[in-house]
């Protein structure tokens, strides 16, 4: 199975702040594809896409041949037109998978796709993440250390405003005291989504190899690949049986 | 605890057709309402709003101190305005209760919680439904006979385009040949929600005492009472541990 | 991926009931075998094993090679020993799939790995059964015609005695008037385990093409593969973060 | 309603250790029941239980009166008997709660229930625990502290072998590094069951009041009350429909 991968972030903060810019030279998208380029090989084309680009880099028929889109935004999320969202909605629903990172917590896809909130506690404290795996034989805990350590990052806190998870993966101890469910499955129509908390502006995540291996895995698993996809519609069905 | 319910309906079929008005001579809404009224008695106050109302009976101050609203919508999904939607999808972020009811599945409000299609298979066949208890000692289920047996529905069968429920507590038998799961309960935010499809315009449902049982026990299910609901938000937080 | 799968009958009925020889001359453990042999060609090495062999079959150097274990059983759930029950209870922890079918909801492996009843309402009435879809994008779905029509089944019925699914993929309407879970998805360890309510001695069901596609799907679904398979135990650790 | 409440434990370290019986005085069992009878009043009879009694005073007569039990267990869980395993096995799926404290996760009783290995990873090293509450309006969650914080804990860490909870009301964050899910909701049967790792017999954890205030939440969450509480067993059904 060959699978096409779409990278898309805001490249808001790399357009904007040196710092950012010298973290990630390719942008944040740039750093995801890098990674997910090397991890899947030939099994996937990964292409990006920034908030920029004419319709967002999200017209229809580029998301009817994308199978897994991963998505990291921050500070403009209410830039993202909700023509667009309504879009990546509906093929999450046709069956797309979806690898939403970090502050994409409040996109507003993931909250449109969540029906909730998806608020969370925070603090810029520069502390370690541990990333323990709570289902190690999840195909997404695959080759992952039990904990993923990540010396600084971010501080999320619970009480995280999503639905109980379908699967969750992984929970997170900071040095500061929070606890947070870092890694939760969904699946929404015939859709799998897969949020993962690590991966800030401000930190060099997306280079750090155990977090690349989680979001190959991630994307993999979210794939539909060879299974049926028939759209969900409101259907009268005549008496057969 | 004393609890408020609102039993709010479209009230649009029992204005424009002679027999769902001689089936409901008090609306759905009042039919709804007159079985919680006896089966809860002191426990609660139950009144009714309708889609004609201003606001459709929904406004911020009477959502404020509803507990548990109860929710029939068939014809007039769209005519619901987006600001009602999002009050109502705030306040059950916030813990109030909500009920829906039968074609109330594809709703704004449904699936704005939802975040999925809510789309089902059915068919006007007058057909024999039975419900059947797969979560016998779940507080909804309590007193209802197993199967609970209604001699004329709607039918409805699966895909049902729903997030996997929370908790499944009632599957149906269709004597048309469908399975669905008739019965779905989930949290968002701090607010507790069932699903029942049973109850359509053009049978007697909601006259039925099983139905009305099942009713009473999801609104008191659904009633945050005591528990604490601090809203949940974004929270930039101190390390304070 | 290449994958050793068992196919485990108790052949009791087999041995004893002409009817029952007639339909599967090979025993049902064949008949099961054939279909898997077919739909997953050299992706499987396929064999048989039964309660009269030494051990049942299932012994320890048998079962470490094992990469899924699919159980049949009906009348001689008493003859299994408890030790062979310990040794399989075991390697599913340790990551071998299993996929329990039919009156299997009574064997002592599948009620130990619940650890509730697994108890259900029955009937012989060679009735029709439909098995619809709930979970339309789930892998062990893949192929399988919603509904997937059998025209003669033992009846099952609720309440099943089964802890929640992790996964519901299917359920059942029997022409009877039953419905019911028929395709639930657990893991247990590293172990992922699908139950399967239809295939019973006195109806060719294990023949039937859309079944055998469930199973083959199923035995797919339940392989660890390539995922990490470390074995969960009591360990003192240092600290070291 | 008033329910009964019987609160075992093996009583083993206050026997035999001067600082746990200095700092229990009255036993686990009865620091853990004071908490219970100060919190329930009048709701609840709340009586104690200890290993050493005859059937270890788990007798069937007992059990049958028994609406919830308490179990703290963990140098002898190799000394309770088989028989009362099993008669309180059999009780929690006709409907008895149960609370499972601490060390306990590794009891017969619990590893029964759960069907699985209940291991955690551990290490006595007197750190600080903040539990998180994930499930905000969850009834066990109601007026406890967001974090609340144990000064000193044994400090429990994943992966713990368990299956995926029906409801995640805890998880926690240990200043050593780990995190663990640390309250968990399953229903078996018609059992709820409340697994709460907290509280040890190094530190005085049952004394905490928002310790003792989960406990007594968790006690009438577990309780079926007025709900119904037909046994499950496998039944020969009729054609009736």
């Amino acid at each position: 199975m060959s699978m096409n991968v779409l990278v898309w972030s805001e490249n808001y903060h790399e357009e904007r702040e040196d710092p950012v810019r010298r973290r990630y030279p390719d942008g944040i998208h740039g750093a995801i594809a890098a990674g997910l380029t090397e991890l899947l090989g030939d099994s996937a084309r990964v292409e990006t896409a920034v908030l920029a680009e004419p319709e967002h880099g999200l017209s229809a028929e580029r998301l009817a041949t994308t199978d897994v889109l991963t998505w990291w935004g921050h500070m403009a999320h209410e830039e993202v037109s909700d023509e667009a969202v309504r879009r990546v909605h509906d093929r999450v629903l046709d069956g797309m998978g979806m690898v939403v990172l970090h502050s994409g917590h409040y996109s507003k896809i993931f909250r449109s796709l969540m029906g909730t909130s998806c608020t969370v506690n925070w603090r810029q404290g520069a502390e370690r993440e541990l990333v323990w795996t709570v289902a190690p034989s999840h195909p997404i805990a695959r080759d992952v250390p039990n904990p993923l350590v990540i010396d600084q990052q971010e501080t999320y806190g619970e009480p995280f405003g999503i639905p109980a998870p379908d699967e969750l993966v992984f929970i997170s101890n900071f040095s500061g005291g929070e606890a947070f469910r870092s890694g939760c499955c969904y699946t929404r129509g015939n859709g799998r989504i897969f949020y993962f908390s690590p991966g800030d502006q401000n930190y060099p995540v997306f280079h750090h190899p155990d977090v690349r291996r989680v979001l190959a895995n991630a994307v993999r698993w979210a794939a539909l690949g060879d299974r049926p996809a028939k759209p969900l519609a409101n259907t009268n069905t005549p008496i057969r049986w």
